[in-house]
């Protein structure tokens, strides 16, 4: 499943060179991760107060075509492997409406425990609504 | 008392304007200040350990002159007033070794408790280290 | 005249006090000054085709409320001088459809010239459109 | 060649997590490109000033631990391949004086031509610099 979210580029994200700074595009990447949780009926709030986090363990972005100041841009996440232990999202960045890709992106995020900082299985009840992807 | 701190402007601090986008400029306040509690003892871990947190409430800033990727420029903090409930500073930004001022600001942060979020007059002992400014 | 511009709060936006750091109210700020110009017809990119630029040159807050993770933030925008020399607006953030306030602020900006970086009047066309307010 | 350039990790750094948010380990690497590129006597400055950019085209990192505020961190910058047409760097990120790997990366930049945006060859002056790797 995809799940897509518009941004309009902030001036305060751009830099010197007159395009969205790289660093950037991680941000959005999240802002794509937390709408894809959402559409699946999970928020970051509610696991947290089941004592859970899901850091980022990995992440590689390949930057084909700068975004500039007003763009509105799209951003496009798919769930390539929701499973008890970890979440897999592929990223696909364009301007709304067009099909040209700006940034392609990849990212491992692994479940944690609050207290303990140990990877953990998340319970039954979040794992079913992984299951809809 | 004044204390400065030193900060090497990065790329990812300017914007399409080619300078430091200003919003940064608030956040080297914040490295002003936190030098400037170090040099008489007092760090943000020692505070929250005990339970206090010293949220902004008021901050200000006057732009003179841009930064510029690669400056080495110099932050002089100065303590206006510190007492048991508020903190209250000054900023002034140059470029290392000159008198030109970039920017200058004017802060106040105020001693709250962390579990009730209410305005609180810090221990003694935090007390008698403002007494040094 | 006002303008109001939602934003949603980014995780990245937080900081470690579990509530947005100040500095990003400056940049909030901006979403509404950019909205505001925008309602009005004028654009960023048009004025520097123009060979002019806007910068603040004067900004203040006041922190009531913190904003945190994932609320839907207003940003309500008002002109208060705008001028052929400069822009001044104030600011005030609250939770969408919510009374209380979060944060106020107030900002001059001048307009100056691209290749000079002197303080200008801005063309007449441009100031047919700020007297809209 | 390696060169290691110091941090102090500020307070805006961090996020909710009470750890620094992924998306500045990005702005991290480029302080360590920027001082790697400065230590062969290679400026950004000069490279723009010749009208040649050489930006980002994939970066990807690991996250091993997370780092915290008021650490001092270390990026370790290393050259893998530096040619007429790319810039190829890993990156390692420890806490100063420790084993402990917090972050690992790597980075493409490509040279472009600024007025075109296309992929250029760098003049041979930087190549005989790059040679020093």
């Amino acid at each position: 499943m995809s799940v897509k979210v518009e941004h309009r580029v902030h001036f305060y994200e751009t830099d010197q060179m007159g395009v969205v700074h790289h660093a950037n595009y991680f941000r959005w990447f999240e802002l794509g991760r937390v709408e894809y949780l959402r559409s699946i009926g999970v928020t970051l709030g509610e696991l947290i107060s089941e004592g859970i986090l899901f850091p980022i363990t990995e992440i590689d972005a390949k930057f084909h075509s700068p975004a500039r100041y007003d763009d509105l841009v799209e951003i496009e996440t798919t769930a390539v492997e929701l499973t008890k232990v970890k979440l897999v999202f592929d990223y696909k960045i364009t301007l709304k409406g067009e099909e040209k890709i700006l940034v392609t992106g990849h990212s491992l995020n692994v479940f944690t425990d609050i207290a303990s900082g140990k990877i953990i299985r998340v319970p039954e009840n979040f794992h079913e609504r992984f299951r809809l992807i």
